[in-house]
């Protein structure tokens, strides 16, 4: 199902050269006043077309809200339904790729699961579906911080092998590949600031688990990891628990965060720090060998407006979807 | 909620130190003949006390089938409910630990979150829970073996930095490790073969979102990745893409497998090939600097029997949580 | 949640005079030809102003579809998104009605429950939201029926007193009592025609059980009976059991359909036979003491276009859900 | 699915001839001390063998609780397992019935559904299922009774025609009835006591629509109605509506309830009114027509150990459903 969440809970809908996408975020309590200019800000901070190293298609991606609150912006307790008009989609550019399947892209999957595909840009597989979820997260995101104080930090970490630059080193390593005909990895890393302690649920909605989830289920995302991650895998134990100490004021405090915030499931407290792995674009103008849809060898160059880099658009739809999940999961604590 | 899945639906209960652990497994079709030696088995691979790196805890760990088949193990199509006994579960070893918060453990986590808590060995955030899962996996894997051909590799890869080795070498880096008093984590890897393409929903139940979400839910899990993974973000998109072609039989066929066998969150009919990294145990026999539930400064060094290596015991969960991810997805596939 | 459904799921949204109500249909197969025509006229049907006996209210409710569809109306296999204006909502009508709380509608319930409400026609509790089930479900009929050959029946068969009469009669006494500045209640019965047996699920999803959820999830729905209902009660074993044969073609048959199609939560091959009871509309032009939200003693009288008898509209809202939900249990059963 | 509940979910297992039946109660929060005896003694209410006028099967039927809770009952916030043996259950009494479909019974759609149904006495079908619902609604209306007072009253008020005579009048009808071999059908009346006006969701999840699921999915129920139900379908709004007022201390009262404790899907502050329609028990010691799984025509009479009025033991089953609906609902509010 197209669904986010059990008691905050966002459905989407839409294809990327369709009339629109959308969705309908369940669950927002009543009485909150939501700052609708934040959100469209949210949505543009994830628009392609602002730097040399997005894409340049100029979606203007304007949400329109259609229930759930009064005009004022206060939420009335109903589910909050909003689209966002699809309107630059030159379909004319796919129509090279209406019977080939392109490599790394769900092309393939989709016509063995349907039989059928909306072969204009990915349809419901393009990144676009996306949009409707920053929307959903940006509203998570401000309830969060009104209500909670909790705050979210999310970054480009790495891209290729540029792990320990600026930001303008990332920026410039991804228009280095662009030039090239080709796209590139990286990393998105996040913290959750704020939390209080008794978050989560211990088996089946662990933190943690939910968090992956919801990481995983983002486009091109090929890994997931909470605290020390994979380096866990090499540390021994006295290395990777933390110790815990009393403070001043009679306060539990840990003594490090090699935990990432969460233990057994529940958060401690402590910032949860959690990483995702992006694989590289894989729409590039190289030339690749592929299968028609009528099952004939070809060769596939990707041409049109696409990003070298999906980890760098994809900060804002990391940061929603943890908003998303830990609204979601506050809920469900009671 | 203490459930996995949604078509076919684990719900487990049970503390470590209470009468039992079980659990009910719920949407598994009728006429099938489930083979209950397999799935004892299937909990004696998961046991502590059989080998000198395990734990030397003996839990005889007999499952009981109490509904859902027929004397023969032919499935009626309602729910199979079934209970392990907790035998073995010396409480007094725990006494000591009653009004301490262990370190890396969900001690502390569950007193904030509950109030109360089972002090007893770990409670419900025990690994104990996970041998419910092992009874439900091991059903869900002779169904999809028996079905349709699809079947479960999982093995340690990695314990510490020791990669290479074979799976001695792990071994004993394990007994070199817990001759120091201290723990270490690992990496379990798993394949799964023989999965027709178009398994796996494309947004909200993506095939890799609910196997990270599975993984994350194990004891100690603190990384998730499948096909490059986290090496993903280090590449271009032309090493990343997987070309296709048609073989001789006018079959469609990738050239190679960087994308673990899923595209667009939907099985491409290749292996999907996943990774969990998992922590170190966190109970060590070497002291550790932590706090009381009445706020004081303590130290403590926890003895008792503990796996040095909780990886290599969750093979078996790993490999349960993969059959009943995978035979949900299945099952939703129409 | 506003959602109805596991399989096939209608998530809702909209209040009476926001900008639109919609909705997410969710699950429908691909490559099946939606006649969008068709769903129009399920509107239409249920489009106040249509006659004397209903309200005047000029709706003209346009279905728009966002997407889930290529454009000649072949579902992808995604969700479909679609929206329907509020166009002409005289929001003045009920600006009288602001602070106080109109008796047998749910104004005091959701300022209880909300602490804000939309005061405009009842918001979100309007029976304006039923236009959204009306859509799913008009598209959930249309693929039942050339998918399975199931249809439905479904009809006013009861108004106030007047139980044997012709749908003339029924119309009459409407029309009778709205003179009087009244209104009064009614009756639907429907029936779910060419259903094949094992439709439904045996604890947890009883097909009446959804039935009956769905049904009294309807706007001033009271009562729900299936098979002989309430009788049932009266009657003994021997008369309310339904003897079985062999006809000449050796199919098993029903003597008797006092079970309603429906045996131990499954279908049997019977048509599925069912009534809803509806209260009066709760808005009379006759004076009735209420409250103000300022916790004042007031009198009302509720002036505007109203159905004088909600049950005749519901009609299209009854064989909308009795359709989503058929549907939703039909794809349960595997 | 064999669970209900969203925030409090049990789901049940067991064959009424297996080794046992039981459940898992997920969602109790922590730090409740349930009083374990009186969940037993409601089991106890439900048990056949009572009276003259139950079945004279002996089942001991005592629940033993496997997690979940401390030694003292106090709740740990975790799932609470129980199971119930099945001791007394001459299967020898229903070899005859092996290969008879009795009327009335869900043995022919069982059939046909799963291709294999466990013939011993109704197998999952059987009333025997209830018994994990009683536990589970016990421990429910225990803790809506401690934490906010609400108390349930439910009673059988219908045998037959019997209506306004005393509880004996009720009794001696069934024995009359069970005297000429046949059985008779009933109604259970309800009323929830002490409910906060604000429970219930207003579109998916109507506290009525919830009640009416929970009460149609136990065995033989044929109508579920709330307030004044079917009558309303008879009456003027004038009449079913409540007129509203304010007490000497300023707090809103209801004139009547007409609507039953429930308007717009949420509660109102008063009682919260419904009756459920029983049909009577389909085995009779009277002739019937009937099929073989192998197509023949066959005569059954069913002998054994029966209730003639199923209504009466329904009772505690009807109890525990509405409280294990009514917690839920409770817990959703937020």
């Amino acid at each position: 199902m197209n669904s986010f969440g059990k008691h905050l809970r966002l459905t989407t809908f839409g294809e990327s050269h369709g009339p629109a996408v959308g969705g309908i975020l369940d669950g927002m309590p009543s009485g909150f006043r939501i700052d609708r200019e934040a959100v469209q800000k949210a949505l543009d901070a994830r628009r392609p077309g602002r730097s040399a190293a997005m894409s340049a298609r100029n979606e203007s991606d304007k949400v329109e809200f259609l229930s759930g609150m009064l005009e004022d912006g206060t939420t009335l307790g109903t589910p909050i339904g909003f689209i966002i008009r699809n309107n630059d989609c030159r379909s004319a550019d796919y129509e090279a790729l209406r019977h080939v399947f392109r490599p790394g892209h769900a092309d393939y999957t989709y016509q063995i699961k349907y039989g059928v595909r909306d072969h204009r840009g990915g349809g419901r597989a393009s990144a676009r579906e996306t949009a409707s979820r920053v929307v959903g997260g940006a509203i998570a995101a401000q309830w969060l911080r009104e209500k909670f104080g909790v705050t979210f930090r999310t970054g480009l970490t790495q891209v290729g092998r540029i792990k320990l630059g600026t930001h303008e080193d990332l920026i410039k390593e991804i228009e280095r590949v662009r030039m090239t005909g080709d796209s590139v990895g990286g990393i998105v890393s996040g913290e959750i600031l704020g939390l209080p302690p008794g978050v989560g649920e211990p088996v089946g909605d662990k933190f943690q688990a939910r968090l992956a989830e919801a990481m995983m289920s983002i486009n091109a995302a090929k890994g997931f990891e909470y605290g020390d991650g994979f380096e866990a895998a090499e540390m021994t134990g006295s290395e990777s628990n933390d110790g815990m100490t009393v403070d001043g004021g009679g306060k539990v405090r840990f003594l490090s965060n090699h935990c990432g915030g969460i233990l057994g499931g529940i958060t401690n407290g402590m910032p949860v720090t959690y990483r995702v792995a992006f694989k590289a674009t894989p729409s590039i103008a190289l030339p690749q060998m592929t299968v028609s849809d009528s099952g004939e060898q070809r060769e596939i160059t990707v041409t049109g407006r696409h990003d070298a880099c999906v980890a760098l658009r994809a900060v804002a739809v990391v940061e929603a979807m943890a908003a998303l999940t830990t609204a979601d999961l506050l809920m469900a604590k009671r």
